[in-house]
């Protein structure tokens, strides 16, 4: 284990064997005390679920040579609160990066997202945190073209730490749209699944529904991070953990003027 | 099946044998066309998950008299995404509430909440929709008092619309802070949970974690949800799926000058 510089956590949704976390540990290695801590199975569209009615386990893993790697029983989320509290026994994490995921993470999908999850989890304790998502499904996709970009991220952020925001959603372009162009800081375009399900019978009769679907949005203009990604730029939106729509209180307020309805 | 008037989709984290559900469609049958959609296993504390990898299977029961009502296999965001699709056949959903929550949802707490993300799964496909959570976990939790209050804010809410808001997060005092006091329209309180694992050993000798935990908060002054809730207030916050965090925007500008870092 690197002993020296910051100490940095790096977890993703899809498991240790993912060559998305790979890379990413890849990236990290050379930038600190490294920890890996994911799940033991892909934790996929969990969103930003924990584990409360069962017990976790926490498995040593000899994937990343001399880099510490436990795999987790639980979800995302778990894997953070696992890491702080029992591997590191509250000791202050410099950076959390999570992926990188095979897959995109803009628009609504951040809602979805086990990746970003992780990412929140850790930036709700204040720790600085990136999620990183390629937009390309494929588990054979290529880490090639992003890579330099990761590591100019994660190092200024390490370098210059993230200030009042504790949260990046970074998604990386698809490498079919060529040489990336650089980074746009953007806000979440607004999207959403055009829903489908593929009904079927099972082997015993039954009845199924298999959630399919379509993203779609026509919110594209430039500042959102689909513009950004559709011309080949990272986006990079900086999020909260605040859902409060605040600009909506006023407009709520004759709300506080109700009583009850027998 | 109530055939006139509004819409009403009825829905919740905890299961069709929840007394806070049961409740909920009290509470809504006068007013419109009522149908219930829940999750067939408690499903709290699931987050936005939704189910990719596996059928999701839908039963027709009789819980409610002549109201439809429908367990599904999958999450709360399932349950809303069946229910529009499969169900309704996309017809137009007036209003969606989810709960009633045994237990509060308040603060940080809207992030974990299968009750809160099946509300904001609605909200996402352009529904009014509200989450209500009563600060009490207990299974025999008391919602006679909360119940009038509930109705007056639904009717409400069916009466004007929620207008540019699509998602309220409404928690309902404990019953034994006394007579419910009104209602505030607040906005989210700071907050989190100080994590404690139990560590144990299961019966075949392996080493286990349980999430425990209290939660923490010190943004407690006027105008935060967890204020309201103290002073036996009903708190409503509304709330969003856009996380960006908009004022950070500019300052992060300075990203956009990175290059790659071989």
């Amino acid at each position: 284990m690197h002993k020296r510089g910051p100490l940095i956590l790096v977890t993703n949704d899809d498991g240790m064997f993912a060559p998305g976390i790979k890379r990413l540990v890849e990236i990290a290695r050379p930038m600190g005390e490294i920890i890996v801590v994911a799940p033991n199975s892909p934790q996929s569209a969990k969103g930003h679920a924990v584990t409360m009615e069962d017990p976790l386990r926490l498995h040593k893993v000899d994937v990343f040579g001399d880099v510490d790697a436990y795999e987790c029983s639980g979800t995302p989320a778990d894997c953070v609160k696992l890491a702080k509290n029992i591997l590191l026994k509250n000791r202050k994490i410099d950076l959390c990066v999570s992926g990188i995921n095979h897959g995109s993470n803009a628009s609504i999908n951040i809602l979805y997202s086990g990746t970003m999850s992780a990412a929140m989890e850790a930036s709700i304790e204040g720790i600085d945190s990136i999620g990183f998502s390629l937009e390309d499904y494929s588990m054979e996709a290529n880490f090639d073209p992003c890579t330099p970009w990761v590591r100019s991220i994660m190092e200024n952020v390490l370098g210059n730490g993230l200030g009042k925001t504790k949260l990046l959603n970074v998604n990386l372009p698809h490498p079919s749209l060529g040489p990336i162009q650089g980074i746009r800081v953007s806000r979440q375009a607004e999207g959403r699944w055009e829903e489908e399900f593929v009904e079927g019978v099972d082997p015993r009769g039954q009845k199924f529904y298999w959630l399919s679907g379509n993203f779609v949005t026509s919110d594209t203009g430039p500042g959102t991070d689909i513009n950004a990604l559709r011309q080949a730029y990272i986006s990079v939106v900086p999020s909260v953990h605040d859902l409060t729509h605040h600009e909506a209180i006023p407009d709520l307020r004759s709300l506080e003027t109700l009583g009850p309805r027998e």
